[in-house]
C-alpha cells in the first residue's frame, strides 16, 4: 500500500511557523575523549526546524535519523564537546529537512564529576547540569553554539552576617574587652548568619572551534558563591566548609558580579559579540520564595563594563 | 541598634544586573469584578528590577510592600484584569526602587472555569494555567502587558487517519462494495488514528486599557485543536468528544495556525506591534516525546501573512 | 443508539483489584465556616474503589457525580473540615459504586495563612501543603480520616555550631580574656552554623467528630524547627530570625521527636489506635541532597515512649 | 581541635525514629555483567537507619563511606543485579550503624534500551524507570530486595470503540451492505477510540539469588497495553503501531489483570510471601485527569485468585 504524505501537502491556514519539532527526546550519549574513558550521558534533547507556509508538517521522524546518526558516528569519532555535537546535529537535521532554512537543537543532561573532600581528601560524587545548544541557518555559513552549566553551592548573607558582627561587637564592649581583641577576635571568628543552596548557572555563546571546557565553567560557578558544597563531609570537612562560607558572604548580586568577571578573565579569545547568561537563585533559608540575580550581555558590553 | 544597609554599599564588581529580584512568591489574589463575585486565585509571582554598577544590593523587601499594597487595593477596586494588576505592581515597585530604571513582574497562576457537558448537559469544572506580566521603564511613559493562558485538549493525528482510510477503503472495495456506498459509509464514521492530550497556549502583548478577555483566549485555544475535553463525561458524551475528535484530525502545525488565523480576526484593535506567542504541545500517545509546534510573531507580520 | 455497558462485563482474567479510580482531579473546594468567610481552595483528589474479579471496570464518572454533589453542599453547609469533607465524598462514592466493597480518597490543597512579622508587626502571607483523606468500608461503619499539613521553616546544625563554638572559646582564651567574660558573650552571641529549608510534616487519623485544626499542627511544625521563617522581613524581623534560630539548633532528628512530644501533649482526646505520621527533611546547604528523620507510630505507641 | 560527636548525645525527647537518613543521593553506577559491556547509570538513593530513643543523631556521613565502597566493588565484580547492589549496600549500612537494628535503601533510576522499530527493523533507544530497593535487619538474617520497572506505552478504551463499532455497523445496515460484508469488514478495520499514553509499573520481592531480569518485567508491561511505543517510527511503523493498539483495546484494569496474570506465570521460582504491586496510570487524552488500577499482593494470593 502506498502511505500518503500528508505533511507535504498545503494547508489550509498560509502562515510560517517559528519552531516545529519535538520536545523531551532521551538519547544515550557516548563522547569520545582523547586519551580518557568516553563520557556517557542521558540526555533529553529538544529539536526543531522553521516550517514556511505552504507545507502542513515537518517529517519529525526525520530529527531521529538525523540524532541517531551522529550520536554513532560520535563515538567512534576522536573529540566532541558537547556544543560541538550539538552544532553537528542541527546542521544534519538542516540538510534533511529541505523545505527549512533554519535548525535548532538544544540539549540538557546530568553529568556526575568526582573531586576530594576539602580537608580529609577523601573522593566523592557531584552532579551538575549541563546544557549545550546549536542553530544554524542557510543563510549563515556559521553555527551558534552555546554551552552551559547549572551548579549548587552555598551562600551566606552579608547584611544579617555584618547586624550580628555589630551585635557581638556591642556585647564585647560591654564586657570590657578592649577594642583591639575584639577585632582580633572577629577576624578570627566569622559571626552567624543565614545562609542556603545556592544554584549559579553560566551559559556562554562559542564560535568556530573555541573549546569551552564544562570544568572551567564550573569552577568559576563554585568559586563565586560562598563555598563550593560537597556530597561527603566528615566533621572536620563540615566546619572547613560553613567557616569558609561564613568568611565569604555573598548576595546573589555578588556572585553575578563576580561571576562575569571571572568569565571576562577566562574567554579572552571568545568575541566581543559571544552572547553570556549568567544567573544565581538562592532557596533562601528564611524565606519560602527564591533571590534571584541574572546579567545576560555580550562579551563586549561586559568588557566594556570592566575596562578590559 | 541602627541596622547597616549592606546592599546601598558600593560593590567590588562594577557591573550593571538585568533582573534583580525575588522568584517564586506565592500570594493570594482577589480580583473584583464588576456585578459578579471576586476570583480568587493563588499565584505565583516573580519580581525584578535592574541594578546600576554602584550599587550592592537591591532592598527585595520593597518588593513585598509593593505587591501587599496593590493586591490590597485590587479586592476592593471596581475592575482590574490580572495583566492590569501586573502593570500596577510593576509601576508600584519602579517608584520603591529609585535606583532601578526597568521593573518586571510575572505572574501565574491555576484557574477553574465552569461549564456544561457537551450532550448531557451537567456542570462541570475545568482547570487551565492562566498567566501575566508587565514591563515599565522610567523613559517609557507606557507599561507593556502581557496576558497568556495555557489550555488542554485532544489531537488526533491526520497522516494515521488518511492510511486508516485507505486500508478501509481497499478492504470495503475487497468485499465488492460500490464506490458510493464506501464514500457515504466514511463520510459518516472517521477511521481511527493515535489521539493525545494536546497543551494550547496563547500569549499576547496588551497596551493601555484594551482589554483581552481570558475566555476569548481559551475558546480560541480549544477551538483550534481537534476537540475540547472534560472532567465529567458520562458514555454518550465521551463517545461525541471522540466523534468530533476524529472529524478533525490536526497536526501541532495545524493547531498553531488556526490559533494565529482566530488570534488575528478576534482583536482587530490591537496594534501591529503587539507581539503573539501560539504554542502547541502534544504529548503524543505513540512516543515518550512531544511534538512542538511554535509562532512568536508581532500582530502586525500574521496580518501581513494573511494578507488581512 | 443503545450505549453498551462495557465496564460491568466479566473480565478475562478474573482477579481482585485493590484501587481502581481517577488520579489529579482538580476541583474548586469551598468550605463554610462559622461566622467566617468561606475558605476557598483548588485541591487535586485521587478517588479509588475496590473491584471485585467478575467486573471488566469501574464507572469512574461516577466519582465525579459523587464529589461534585458533596462539594455543592458543603458551600451551604454550615461546617465542614477538609477531612470532613473527605469522608463524605468516600461514603457518597461507596453508595455509588455497588460493586465496591472499599473507598478511599485522598486531597491536597495549598493553602494560604495570615500573620504578622515578628518584630515590626506588618501582614504578610504564608503558603502550607495541606493534606486530608478518608478511607471507608462496608464491613465497618466508622470512616477513618487523616489530616495532614506540611510547612517550610529553617533549621541550623547543633553539630557545627557546637565546633565553632569551641573555637570561638579557643580564641578568646588566647586572647587572655577570662572564663566568665567568655561564657558571659558565648550565652548573649550564638555562633555561626550552616542552615537551610526544612520541611515539617504530620499527619493524624482522626474519628468521628474529633476536630483536629490545621493551625495547630502547624503551630507544633513550625516551632519544633529552629525558626519559623516569613515571606516579607524587614532588617530587623530577619536579625531576629537569624538569632533565634541559631539559638535552637536542630537536627532532623530533634524536630520529627520535638512533634512527637508535642503531638502526644495536644491530642490527648484522640485514641490509642490513632496513626501519626511525623517527618522533617531538611535541603541542607552544604550538600545536594537532604536529610530526612520520619517517625511513624500509634499515639498510644508513642504515649507508651514518652510515659505520658 | 578535639571535634564532638553531639550526634551520640542523649536527646532531649526519648523517642524512636523509624527512618533516618539521607535522601536525593545522585551516584554514577557501574554494574558488571557476565561477557556484555557494563551498565552506566546516573541513581538516585535513599537510605535510611532506624534510630534508638537515647541517640541524639545518626552519623549520616557513614552512609557514603558504604555507598561509595559497595558501588567501588561493584565496578570489577562479575555481576550483580540492581536490587543485589541495593541488598549490599543496606547490610554494608547497618554494619556501620551499630545502633541501628534495620537499614533501607531505595534506588531509582533512567535506563535506556535498544531495539528495533516494528516493520522497518530500525535501531531506537526507549527510556524507562528502574527502581530497586532493600531491607536488612539484625533480627532477620535475610535480606528482603525489590525489583521494579515503569514503562510508558499506549492504551486504547473498549468502552467508546465498541459504540463506535456499532455505529459503523448501524451505518452498514442502512446502506444495505449485507451483515456477512460488515462483519467481515469490521473484523479487518479495527474502529476509532481514544487512547493515550499509559504507564504500567511492576515491582516484585525477590529473596536470596533469584534473579528477576528487568527486561522481563518489561516485556509483561508493555505486552499489556494495548501497543507498546518507539521513539522513531517511520509512516508503516506508525501505522502498525495504530491498528495494533486499536485491535487491543483496554482499560486500566485490564492492563492490571494481564499484568498479574504474566507475573504468576514468569516468576513460577519466586516463594508464596513475595509481595508484588502491579499499577496501571493511564493520561487520559479526553480527561485532564488520570485513570488508575492497581493490586498489591503476594504471590500466593494472585495464584491463588487465578487457581495455579
Amino acid at each position: 500500500m502506498r502511505l500518503p504524505d500528508i505533511q507535504a501537502n498545503r494547508p489550509e491556514v498560509l502562515i510560517n511557523l517559528t519552531r516545529v519539532g519535538v520536545t523531551g527526546v532521551k538519547k544515550l550519549v557516548e563522547v569520545a575523549r582523547k586519551g580518557e574513558r568516553p563520557i556517557i550521558l542521558i540526555s533529553t534533547f529538544d529539536i526543531f526546524v522553521d516550517l514556511p507556509p505552504d507545507r502542513k508538517g515537518a517529517n519529525l521522524s526525520r530529527n531521529f535519523e538525523a540524532i541517531d546518526e551522529v550520536l554513532e558516528e560520535a563515538i567512534s569519532s576522536p573529540v566532541y564537546d558537547i556544543e560541538e555535537l550539538c552544532g553537528v546535529i542541527a546542521q544534519n537535521i538542516l540538510n534533511r529537512h529541505e523545505y527549512a532554512s533554519r535548525a535548532e537543537i538544544k540539549m540538557k543532561s546530568e553529568y556526575i564529576i568526582k573531586r576530594k573532600t576539602p580537608t580529609t581528601n577523601v573522593g566523592c560524587q557531584e552532579v551538575v547540569d549541563i546544557f549545550a545548544g546549536a542553530i544554524t541557518t542557510r543563510s549563515d555559513s556559521e553555527t551558534r553554539k552555546t554551552v552551559g552549566v547549572e551548579v549548587v553551592g552555598m551562600t551566606t548573607c552579608p547584611c544579617v552576617q555584618e547586624i550580628m558582627r555589630e551585635k557581638a561587637q556591642d556585647e564585647m564592649k560591654k564586657l570590657d574587652i578592649s577594642p583591639e581583641k575584639i577585632k582580633s577576635f572577629l577576624g578570627k571568628v566569622p559571626m552567624a548568619t543565614h545562609n542556603q543552596r545556592g544554584r549559579g548557572f553560566i551559559s556562554v555563546e562559542v564560535y568556530d572551534s573555541y573549546e569551552v571546557r564544562l570544568e572551567r565553567l564550573m569552577d568559576i560557578i563554585e568559586s563565586s558563591m560562598s563555598s563550593q558544597i560537597y556530597e561527603l563531609l566528615k566533621r572536620s570537612d563540615e566546619t572547613f566548609i560553613v567557616e569558609t562560607a561564613h568568611r565569604n558572604p555573598r548576595f546573589v548580586e555578588d556572585c553575578v558580579r563576580i561571576m562575569a568577571q571571572k568569565v571576562v578573565k577566562e574567554f579572552k579569545d571568545l568575541p566581543d559579540d559571544s552572547l553570556v547568561t549568567i544567573r544565581q537563585t538562592n532557596e533562601e533559608s528564611i524565606h519560602q520564595h527564591n533571590a534571584f540575580a541574572e546579567r545576560i550581555a555580550t562579551l563586549g558590553e561586559l568588557r566594556s563594563e570592566l575596562s578590559v
